[in-house]
């Protein structure tokens, strides 16, 4: 297998832009990428594109990928249009790493695009209902808000976690979305503020769910070799590991299985360890699923992220920063973009262009993404490891 | 690069199946090829679903492939959900074959789910109108049918083809579709009959044109070394070539570069060539659409399709039969499970399992998928050729 380098990213700013369609958002973030990564359009072999709702949403769906590279001049290349929830973007990643690793393409282009604030409010619930079962799970009316507090509130049984600990997790996100210029919100929050919020289901409040948003990021992914003709700086994906649910009918709601597995295979392909990793973006969804991937993962025992919080380990300038991006809940969920946005993170932080956000002496970050599925441990998970190799 | 067998296949009848659901259909299929290839569902190690109007129709996106793989018992493993308009399905066999050859997988299964009835026509008319860029081509109206239509009239002009060569096409794989059991029509039409029926865009008439329907197909795919444990008759993925619009400016509406440069990567992986085709399932969503694939494909030269179709040499016990199965004028046309259900026909007709419409001395069949843009040569074209190992 050969090693594959990130060469180029792009983003925009994630947030509410009811004016740009797709295609817009698309392009933008892929000719920041191309322009990133110093190449032209025809340098790339192939195109992988993650959306989610975008067919029930927009009613753009089959062919995004074809119609928003083509904006960039990528076109007669193989293009796949890829989902998989809310790890869409990671599953896109994975697919043309590993199509580069085989030695199918040298360079490849990897986005995601999501824009999830409509028109007609109904269309987004109705779309992100469909990362659910929904002949089985969506009849019975589990949405994600309610399963995630009923995981919040199980946690809190056994482990004696507290509503203050849940909020501290927004605290900190935001404070570090207030240092991305990226990120759809901007603003610090306080403990008594978070809870203090409406509650969307107990004990989760407004601010302890990742807000909908619109937004895209691409990434240029290059063979590791040609790549030093780009970058003298080179980003490597050591490893990328994804697991599904096994929908297991007896089982710990306070301890995910699925993002376990997925780090496993993240580890072992990369010969990387949880121990060896400076900081990660993680799939904050909800203050409770930072607790769970990052125990998930083997980032610290279960029950312990507690106590990493306590000890502020899990802030910027802590042993283990998590989400310094701002995470989903500050940074914004546009649901394809965010596994591609994390990527770019990655990428800003080991090379250290984050800015007023930066992770100090980052060598090796982690992202995260799980999406979908509400019964069981989730649907799928993602998990992709990146290291500096300079 | 491994070898790629195909080791089983399944498929459910096309048609009208109101109260079935995507999940119920996707069951069906993968218990079948699952059987057939004489594994259990922990055997599996990846799967990779095929759909593109779940979403708008049926509510169902993100997390298809999870949702209807757990029903067969393949759950844990990496799941990705392609799209790619009506070549969705070849799209998933293509990511599938790339992982098993580069040694990520040792056995996949790949399907291909869709449910176009709807309670509500007009969510299907929509989902179909998202197979092209929603932004531009939609607004004018230049929808499949129209488009096609205009090519055709093109082609009487510049070859001097008839509305009786194409006739000829739907009056063939009418006749072909009557052998096959799973075929949604099983009718003989004459040509005065085609002619006859209502016009849907001059000088197309329904008759010519694919009909919407309902229908799953899935294979299992495996590393050919381990597919003799299996079995004794591999059939071997020999190459599958990919290509996607250019959207040149300036081209003659009677030939698709993609059509040729998806088929020059299926040759060139292959080292098979036109010339080595025993027969082929193309892409017939209209009936000059058989004409133009073909002769994209270089089985024979631009124009000369008409001459095969009079010398009967592309029917059933001709040089080249084309579409055996009834393709998707007969056999029926559910968006993504088209390009798998071409698959399973290679399969079929390959081991000498074709019944009435076998292909005699059947060693290396052609499977062709076009799908989605409607303007330029079309959005994205796959090509795979399967040939006999035994």
């Amino acid at each position: 297998m050969r090693q594959v380098a990130v060469i180029g990213v792009g983003m925009t700013k994630f947030g509410k832009f009811i004016e740009r369609s797709l295609k817009d958002l698309g392009r933008e973030a892929c000719w920041s990428a191309i322009k990133n990564a110093g190449i032209v359009p025809k340098d790339i072999q192939a195109g992988y594109m993650a959306n989610a709702a975008g067919g029930v949403i927009t009613g753009q769906t089959m062919v995004l990928g074809e119609v928003a590279f083509r904006e960039v001049g990528v076109v007669g290349v193989p293009i796949l249009n890829i989902e998989n929830a809310c790890a869409s973007g990671s599953s896109a990643l994975m697919e043309a790493w590993m199509a580069i690793s085989a030695g199918f393409y040298d360079i490849a282009i990897v986005a995601g695009v999501e824009k999830l604030y409509a028109s007609d409010t109904q269309k987004t619930v109705e779309a992100l209902a469909g990362a659910g079962d929904v002949e089985l799970e969506m009849s019975v009316g589990v949405n994600f808000p309610a399963h995630w507090a009923l995981r919040a509130t199980k946690r809190m049984e056994v482990f004696g976690t507290t509503r203050e600990h849940f909020a501290r997790v927004s605290v900190k996100n935001h404070h570090n979305g207030c240092l991305n210029p990226r990120s759809q919100y901007q603003k610090e929050f306080t403990v008594e503020q978070v809870l203090g919020a409406k509650t969307i289901a107990s004990p989760l409040t407004q601010l302890e769910c990742s807000p909908i948003g619109d937004g895209a990021a691409a990434v240029v992914l290059c063979e590791s070799k040609l790549a030093r003709k780009y970058t003298t700086q080179p980003i490597l994906i050591a490893g990328i590991g994804m697991s599904t649910g096994t929908y297991s009918e007896t089982r710990d709601i306070t301890f995910n299985d699925i993002e376990a597995r997925a780090a496993r295979a993240a580890y072992n392909v990369s010969s990387i360890g949880p121990e060896d990793i400076d900081f990660a973006e993680v799939h904050d969804c909800f203050t409770i699923a930072e607790f769970m991937r990052v125990e998930g993962m083997g980032l610290c025992k279960p029950g312990e992220y507690d106590c990493l919080l306590e000890r502020r380990e899990v802030e910027l300038g802590g042993r283990l920063p998590i989400n310094p991006s701002g995470g989903l809940l500050a940074k914004g969920h546009p649901v394809a973009a965010t596994g591609v946005a994390q990527i770019c993170e990655l990428n800003w932080q080991l090379k250290g262009e984050a800015g007023k956000r930066q992770v100090e002496n980052a060598r090796i970050g982690l992202a995260h993404c799980s999406g979908g599925g509400i019964a069981g441990d989730g649907a799928v998970s993602v998990v992709s490891i990146l290291k500096k190799d300079y």
